[in-house]
C-alpha cells in the first residue's frame, strides 16, 4: 500500500514535491490544498483534486503525511501547529533563530493530535545540519565552516527589487575560492563575512534611472550587502529572462579536526551540493523524510522531530536487510 | 558520570581509540584487554590497567561499552558475538560481503546478553555507507560512485610483501581525476575498475633481486593488481621509512540524480574525506558511535545495530536542545 501524501501550498516548493512524489513508487499524491479558489488552480498530475485549505480537516483519514509548502515568515508558524493536530506533517521551516520556538509550538500540537511532525527539513536546515552534527561528533577537536552558493538568494533578490528605479533583479551568493582553499588546508582560519562570500547582482533598471545611485544603494544596504564585496551588473529584461531564470543553489560544509595523542594528525571532511533547482532538491529531501515521518508514526511515536532524530534506515524505500547488504 | 570504555586489542586501531577517548570528556578508558602477556604491554594513558582477554568476563559490570579493535578476517567474527553476550560492544567489521552473516551472529548473541552491539562502524563501512543511503533516498533517480584514496591499502601492501625478492613495500590507491570529473558532471558514466583507480607501489627489493620480474609479478597479480593500471617504483628502505611511514587515506562518495516533471534538473551531492591517519579517523568514528551504543542500551534497546539504525542525535555529547539551537 502506498503512503498517501497531501500537499499544502502550491508554489515552487509544492510543485517540486509533486514532481518528487512521482519518483518514489511507494507514494501517492492524494490532493493539493490551496488558499486560492481551487477551480483557478490546475496541477500537473492528472486526476489529482485541488481543495481549498478549509477542507483539510475533512481529509484527515485519507492522508498519511501532509507536506506543508508555505513560507517560513508567516505561513509555517501558523500552519504547521494547526495541521499537526490533524495529520502527520513535515515542513521546511528555515528561520534558524526561531526553530526552537517553532519546535515547541509544533510539538505540543502534534502530541495533542497523536501525530509525528518533522520540521526544518531540506538542505540548510537539513542535510547541511546533519553533516555539521556528524562531523562534529566524529572530530570533536576541530572547526566547521558552511559556505553557500553559487546560488540565487530569494531574500536578496527581493531586496534588490525594492530599490527605487529597479524593475527586476537576481542576486547570486558565491563562496570565495581562497576561503574554501584555506579551510580545506586544515589551518582552521578565522574568516570574516566579507572573506567567505561575495554577492553578484544582475539588475534591470527603469529607462532613465540613475544607475550609479542604484548601484550605491544596493552596495550600502545594511544586513543584505554592506558587509560583502558586491558587484552590480545592469542588464536588459531579455537578458535577465534568458540567463537568470533558473533557481540554482548549493554550498559546502567542511570540517577540519585533529586526532592523535599529540594532535599530530589532521583530517578534512567535506560535504557539498551543486543543485540545478533549489526548490526541487529541497522537495526531494522533504519527500524522503515524509516516508520517515510515516514510519515513525506507524511505530507509535508522536511529537515534533527534526532530521537529528531520524534514524537513516527510515528514509529509504528499501528494506533494512537490502540496505545493509547493498550499501553498508 | 562518564561512559566507561574498554578496549579489546591494542594495535593501530586500539591506540587510535585510546587517543580519541581523551578528546571526549564524557568518556573514560577503564582498561585495555590483550592476547599478549599483559605485563609486556604498556599503554600510553597513565594509570590504565592492561588485562589478559581471559579476564574480560570479570569486568562485565565495570565497562559500559567494549570497543573491539581486532581484524575482520579472523578476530571479529569470533570476538564480537562472544563479547556481545557480556557487554555493549562496537566493532569495525569491514568485509562487506560477510556483513549480513556477521550481523545475524552478533544479533543473536547481543539479544541473549541483553546488550546493544554496533557493527561495521568506521568510514567504509560507516560514514561512506551513511552517505550512500542518504544520497540515494534523496535522489532516487540517479547513480552513486565511491572512490577510495589517495591512501594506503593494507591488503595490497601485504600482497606486495609476499612477492619473492621483496623486502618491504607500500601501495597507494589513487582515484583517477578524469573519472571524478566525469561523475561530477552529472553524466552518470559507466566506469570500469581500471578507469576509476590507479595503484602505485613503492617497493624495497632484496640486493640482487630481479626487479623486472618483481614488477611483472606485481602488475599481473590477479584480484589485487591485474585489473588496474599499476606503477611500481623501486626505492631504498631509508626512503620507504622516510616518505611512506604514514597511513593516510580518504575518498569520495558522489551521487548525481535528476528531478523535475521531465527530469530536467541535475543535482550533484559529494562527500569526501582526506585523512592523515586512517586508523585514528576510524577510531574517532567508533568512539562517537560508542556513545550512541551506550545511549541506545540506556533506552532499553538490544541486539545488533548498524550506522543505519542510529539516530544522529545519539552521537553528540551535546543535548538535543543545544544541537537544534546551534547546528540545525
Amino acid at each position: 500500500m502506498s503512503i498517501r501524501i497531501g500537499i499544502y501550498g502550491y508554489g515552487n516548493l509544492g510543485r517540486g514535491v509533486e514532481a518528487a512524489i512521482r519518483q518514489n513508487e511507494d507514494m501517492e499524491l492524494v490532493c493539493v490544498f490551496t488558499r486560492r479558489p481551487p477551480e483557478t488552480l490546475t496541477v500537473r498530475s492528472e486526476g489529482v483534486p485541488v481543495y481549498h485549505i478549509n477542507k483539510a480537516a475533512e481529509m484527515k483519514d485519507k492522508i498519511d503525511v501532509l507536506i506543508l509548502c508555505g513560507g517560513s515568515a508567516t505561513d509555517l508558524p501558523v500552519q504547521t501547529p494547526e495541521m499537526a493536530r490533524l495529520f502527520n506533517v513535515i515542513d521546511s521551516f528555515d528561520t534558524h533563530a526561531r526553530i526552537p520556538q517553532h519546535l515547541a509550538n509544533v510539538d505540543a500540537a502534534a502530541k495533542e493530535g497523536g501525530n509525528v511532525a518533522l520540521i526544518s527539513v531540506g538542505w540548510d536546515p537539513g542535510m547541511f545540519s546533519l553533516n555539521r552534527l556528524y562531523m562534529g561528533a566524529v572530530l570533536p577537536e576541530g572547526k566547521d565552516y558552511t559556505f553557500w552558493g553559487k546560488g540565487v538568494s530569494q531574500g536578496h533578490s527581493d531586496a534588490i527589487r525594492r530599490v527605487d528605479g529597479v524593475l527586476d533583479g537576481k542576486q547570486y551568493t558565491i563562496p570565495v575560492p581562497e576561503a574554501l582553499d584555506a579551510v580545506r588546508s586544515g589551518s582552521e582560519p578565522t574568516l570574516t563575512t566579507r572573506e567567505k562570500h561575495t554577492r553578484v547582482c544582475y539588475v534591470v533598471a527603469e529607462d532613465g534611472a540613475d544607475k550609479a545611485k542604484i548601484e550605491k544603494e544596493i552596495k550600502e544596504m545594511p544586513n543584505y550587502f554592506a558587509d560583502y564585496d558586491t558587484t552590480v551588473n545592469f542588464i536588459t529584461m531579455d537578458e535577465l529572462k534568458r540567463d537568470h531564470s533558473g533557481i540554482p543553489h548549493g554550498g559546502f560544509v567542511i570540517r577540519s579536526g585533529k586526532t592523535g595523542f599529540d594532535k599530530e594528525n589532521t583530517h578534512i571532511i567535506e560535504y557539498s551540493l551543486k543543485l540545478d533547482s533549489n526548490p526541487e532538491f529541497t522537495a526531494s529531501v522533504i519527500v524522503a523524510y515524509a516516508r520517515a515521518a510515516y514510519r515513525m508514526a506507524c511505530d507509535g511515536l508522536t511529537g515534533c522531530k527534526t532530521v537529528f532524530d531520524v534514524a537513516p534506515v527510515y528514509l529509504s524505500p528499501d528494506s533494512r536487510e537490502d540496505l545493509i547488504k547493498n550499501l553498508l
